[in-house]
């Protein structure tokens, strides 16, 4: 008899925790127009986690801690296509000036907020993302964004590889498809990041008083 | 209504191909014990991958053609230990020495291919495997290996990343449960690599006659 | 007695040669104004290298051979800064819209051509250069730019551990000051490229017909 | 009239400090036997920086800091050679169980410490010595070993890259000539990295008490 995903991972030991460290900073991956618009490269839940990161984006900015957007940006003449564009065309829309790859308005970067422009799935490859999290003290890191199956995916596993303590923010994160978010919401847990709520992130960071953050 | 993420996907454009280059590596991933085992880390549907992995490989060595393996190998006193083997402290038993670390004998390496003792997930990550396909002129992989959900997928991502033409081998690839294995397979096979059976593959390079392999 | 650094080198088997393989790419590095003025961060001998560079570049672009171009820069308000600017706070002046962080008008890059901007010394570090080299079937680096001791030198060393056949063009590389330029040229040819002249360079690459390039 | 080096670097802003974070690291850059023997790839002033890096380890060992040992080390078959072994094939001999590639005595790791086996230059190319720089919450770097001019000059300019503090030990490092050696502390403490004695350094972390370390 076929056994439960579940019973499967328990029996083998996954699903363990990481935890915090001393220094969270907080990772916005692709929240750009083109992907929270369903009729682009998007959903309405995309649009809704967007929304529901304002929050903690300002708990972030309050306290003066390392923020980092990223979007994806390919030139308009094609000197950086990849084999990323090959197989998903759609992406050679995102340009640096074209509406669809500008950083969604509530959640619009200050300008002492690192901004990466990316062609790859990951927010970490290629982009100097962990040697600014070096310089920055950080140890632990909190993604958000768009696609769970995809940038997000791509950049927690990435985090965990370098090394950071990394948490997924359950309601901060998204999908163009339902299927694929929980399938991916379920490997990450198992095997890269912690799954927390905003909220219950929110708690435990007042709890650590002055410390972290 | 919700739609299914076979519409939404091809509605936006996903699910291109990439194809072959010129030439091609093949990268067998973590084939070790320890994860052919359904009592340790691995499942039957892994054995049997590894099965189907021989006459690959044996194609890929009679053609002279780059191979290379990858273990995941932690030091017995703990040097190397990282965020990964925080959360899936099973890992730690893959020292240098221990069985479930080896590759299995029907896939032994030749002394003269690539084995890359790795601590994470991808075969790519801080290991040098890409440095060497540029020394050895190669812009296609083929991945096979385990776990489809772990480092097959991080591999996968990381490959095409790295701007290879990325190739899953589907009756090459499994994992320790079915689930995870098609939702990853999905995700693959919409953004990251082509998606093709072993068969097909051999085909394929027969009819490119001497060029590719 | 004290043996010259020719004799040992020579003694222990450095300074061999890896040549050219199949297809070159042209490295511009940091040839920007901040660079070619002495009153700034460079010097006269850069200004004429930049010069000299003029012919090799139009070569390569005859050719249609693939073209990188490299520009120091960090935003203005600081969200990028890191150990280098905090080492060399001069270079906080290099912003994107700075005349000092322009590529010199007589090598400006086309629209068609790769440009990096880069917070470090090489120009592989963390900005995907290596894996447009993939994508580019390039096996084979021609480096110029500015300067010897620095990026240069950091960029030709970085070359190599990818794995590219490297060759810095003597001729099209300078220095804010003779001594570490002549040093780097030594400890570059000693273990790291080869260092051929332009004109033997494009004879070179004539000879190899359609080839090379 | 051409001006003194060090009247250009002082003019345009070089020079800088970047002193110690909150948590140092020891890194000993390949003291093996091959390179402190002036027969094979070494020197008498190697085996000399070697004998003088033995005080700084007892120290760091006895505060429990982190120690990282570079080897490097190639396959005996060729699988991992590279464009460094075409340019200095001399480099080949350094294998797994050659008494070349072994640390020296009087520097044996602790099996509790990281050995990196690595194929470059610099100790963090491809080695995910970064990434245990993180995990062990390590901002400043200690840089000791050989050659100056070869793989300590390579790792410094990675280490300043990755974002870590970083500082040359000055008596702890050599190279097989003179020459190249003193270019390259110039150029690194011009650029990359503080310049200071094992004395100076030893001092100056009693002097920060339990802090640091």
């Amino acid at each position: 008899m076929k056994q439960d995903k579940h019973t499967i991972y328990q029996k083998q030991g996954f699903g363990g925790v990481s935890g915090f460290g001393q220094r969270c900073a907080l990772i916005l991956v692709d929240f750009v127009n083109g992907f929270v618009d369903p009729e682009l490269l998007g959903s309405e839940s995309i649009a809704k986690a967007a929304e529901q990161t304002v929050e903690l984006l300002t708990f972030f900015r309050q306290r003066e801690l390392p923020v980092a957007h990223t979007r994806v940006v390919f030139d308009v003449q094609g000197a950086n296509h990849n084999v990323f564009t090959l197989r998903v065309p759609a992406l050679k829309k995102l340009t640096e000036t074209a509406f669809e790859s500008q950083i969604v308005e509530i959640l619009k970067p200050l300008p002492t907020e690192l901004v990466i422009k990316k062609q790859s799935a990951s927010a970490f490859f290629s982009t100097g993302l962990s040697d600014w999290l070096t310089f920055h003290c950080v140890d632990t890191t909190l993604i958000v964004g768009c696609t769970t199956s995809g940038c997000v995916r791509a950049s927690v596993v990435d985090s965990m590889q370098h090394n950071y303590r990394t948490i997924v923010v359950s309601d901060c994160v998204a999908d163009r498809a339902q299927e694929p978010h929980d399938a991916n919401m379920f490997d990450m847990q198992q095997k890269y990041a912690d799954v927390m709520s905003k909220q219950s992130i929110m708690e435990r960071l007042y709890s650590l008083g002055g410390k972290l953050p």
